[in-house]
């Protein structure tokens, strides 16, 4: 019964359409997942080593990437760190979705703060940060709080920091001194009293027409997202509105197309965006349970010019991250109505392991789950629900 | 750019789940999209070339059959026309869920019927045929209409004469003149007027509970399930009752683990076993869109040991299949709440493409997009549908 590898797939040639993502991470895993039902072929590019794979078991491909892009309908992304060649020889194509301009707005915090200022779309006070001098003035005007952020390569709270008093202005001044600003230039934000953060997760068509999923409330620890609540509690239609208004602002402005996700700090009735995501979302993985479509098949659907549909939900839905830790024993997927989704990744501190959706028909069903939920976690993420869920 | 083949892949040492399933079509593959957001590894087996390969791409795999049986944590299986050492080689495992005693009452008619008759349940009155004689015999007692099945190896109307008059008797006899009926016997089943053909879909969990979809009401044409309407039209907790009491009594006896389907006329209030099929199945394919868990997710669940769930629905569903024909244009996903799964398969006459789920909060609604769809069908499609949808 032994037969060896023959690498027969015809990954181009099956008559079916075929999409490429840029990365190769959880996010390109459940975009072929929701794909592959559409009989739309995904082939994920480990932007790395530059070759293709197959994002759930991460074959290596028997297919270079320029033959990939060739044959493609579309070419669409799952992060904005991209090497810059990668995403020229995509953009290049026609085919890249949403374009370079899209990536680079998400990638770059100067680039996104210029085009939230060109909308005059609220955000945090901010000042771009060239030398120590830049910042010693920017401490002065934004002060006493201020957050240090990279420009570029930040996430989940890494490349940043916290000056919260004249001693941490002290000791990051002297810490930047040997810091090459002329490679990357940092951006100085004014530390914000925010209610909460919301998110909103908009998808536009191939036609431009924009579709929205509700708002998604979101409650981070360590600088990672811990858990989402869906819709946002207390939506209204006047915030949802609002939200969507800066979403087609954005959207428009870049000729967007797919899932576009909006980070928004809420402060009474006004909203300021935090950043912007120019790909699908962890705050959205929710919709996985939560809709008729998830957002990683809508963004397939966008990028791959199919109608975008089944957004709205009527039900209670949150998502609770698993960072850091092993699979969790079979109780916890025993809990009803609890959605275990695993990324199959070796386990790293910090790292996103997985998520868990817990679905319900009332605010008072989803926090009971969730309480159950929260007891079958390890105590490194259960202490990190502990002010959402009592 | 250009990267070769390397085949890294580590099928087996993830640290994950693996189960393997015998087959590697369409059902294996939507078993594979479904297990992966679990976490669940999933193997198939082309079981003529007796390799491994992925049932979405259809890569063959560096990793051989014994060796996945080995590593796995249960074999299942997506047909049950299965090489007998290749099933006596699972079997041998202890992991095959559902067991080789149920794939055979699946794979042969004659011990299908064998142990319905040993549990007093209901089916079409038959004959066992070994001969023309035997035949002769047997449409005396049961004629004048008689459907003639091959014990093995028959599904979608293959394998099956209808002997409806004289002249239908004496040209079939004429046929099977020189026919090896030891080698092939024969069932002869008297040939009932039904008012509709329904199925139910049990799962079975590994702590042998049993869980029930709906009941769902099935159409055919040229001998294929054509069209699914799910929850059955005027089910009742009666009819409901009635069917799951012989779906238990069928999966005690056989000590089944996963999803079995069970295909039965209904006449007035009574309920007769057509076949049953020791698998996911064509007939619940809605519950992709209708229920919170699929059938495919809640077979990998039941066979690896984990909870059983989701199986209720609050939504009208339809599933058509989409048989023997191109991919469709986008035109036809482009109708809301239309859900296009496709296959991913080479396009030959009566062969299972994909499949069409319709999801809505009424009938009415159902019947509203039905109409929709079938209007976007090829006309080989649109004319089974007539009956039912106007």
């Amino acid at each position: 019964m032994t037969h060896k590898f023959s690498g027969n797939a015809d990954y181009l040639n099956n008559g079916n359409d075929l999409v490429v993502v840029l990365g190769h991470g959880q996010l390109a895993r459940m975009m072929y997942l929701a794909a592959s039902q559409l009989g739309i072929n995904i082939i994920a590019v480990d932007a790395d080593r530059l070759c293709c794979v197959n994002p759930v078991d991460k074959t290596v491909l028997a297919v270079d990437v320029e033959t990939a892009f060739a044959h493609c309908i579309a070419i669409t992304s799952e992060f904005e760190h991209l090497p810059k060649e990668l995403l020229a020889t995509a953009q290049a194509t026609g085919k890249l979705r949403p374009g370079a301009n899209s990536i680079a707005a998400g990638a770059d915090r100067i680039v996104e703060k210029q085009l939230l200022s060109s909308l005059s779309i609220p955000n945090c006070t901010h000042r771009i940060i060239h030398s120590v001098d830049d910042l010693t003035e920017a401490y002065k005007t934004l002060g006493p709080k201020v957050i240090l952020k990279t420009s570029r390569d930040g996430y989940d709270g890494y490349g940043q920091w916290r000056i919260f008093s004249e001693r941490d202005f002290a000791s990051i001044s002297n810490e930047l001194s040997t810091f090459d600003f002329g490679h990357m230039p940092l951006i100085a934000e004014q530390c914000i009293e925010f209610e909460r953060e919301i998110s909103l997760l908009g998808i536009t068509d191939i036609k431009g027409k924009h579709h929205y999923y509700p708002l998604t409330e979101n409650h981070h620890g360590d600088g990672q997202l811990v858990l989402s609540l869906a819709p946002a509690p207390n939506n209204s239609d006047e915030l949802q509105n609002k939200a969507q208004q800066i979403h087609q602002s954005i959207a428009n402005e870049l000729n967007y197309v797919g899932v576009l996700a909006i980070e928004l700090f809420q402060v009474g009735d006004t909203l300021l965006v935090n950043e912007i995501a120019p790909r699908v979302h962890n705050s959205g993985h929710w919709t996985q349970q939560g809709c008729q479509v998830s957002q990683f098949e809508n963004h397939i659907r966008a990028v791959a010019g199919l109608t975008v549909t089944g957004t709205t939900t009527d039900k209670q839905v949150a998502m609770v991250n698993y960072v850091g830790e092993a699979k969790p024993s079979k109780t916890l997927q025993a809990i009803e109505n609890t959605h275990l989704h695993w990324y199959d990744k070796s386990v790293r501190a910090k790292r996103k392991m997985g998520h868990i959706n817990v679905v319900a028909n009332t605010v008072t069903e989803l926090q009971t789950t969730l309480k159950q939920v929260k007891s079958q976690l390890p105590e490194s993420l259960a202490k990190n629900l502990a002010k959402v869920v009592d």
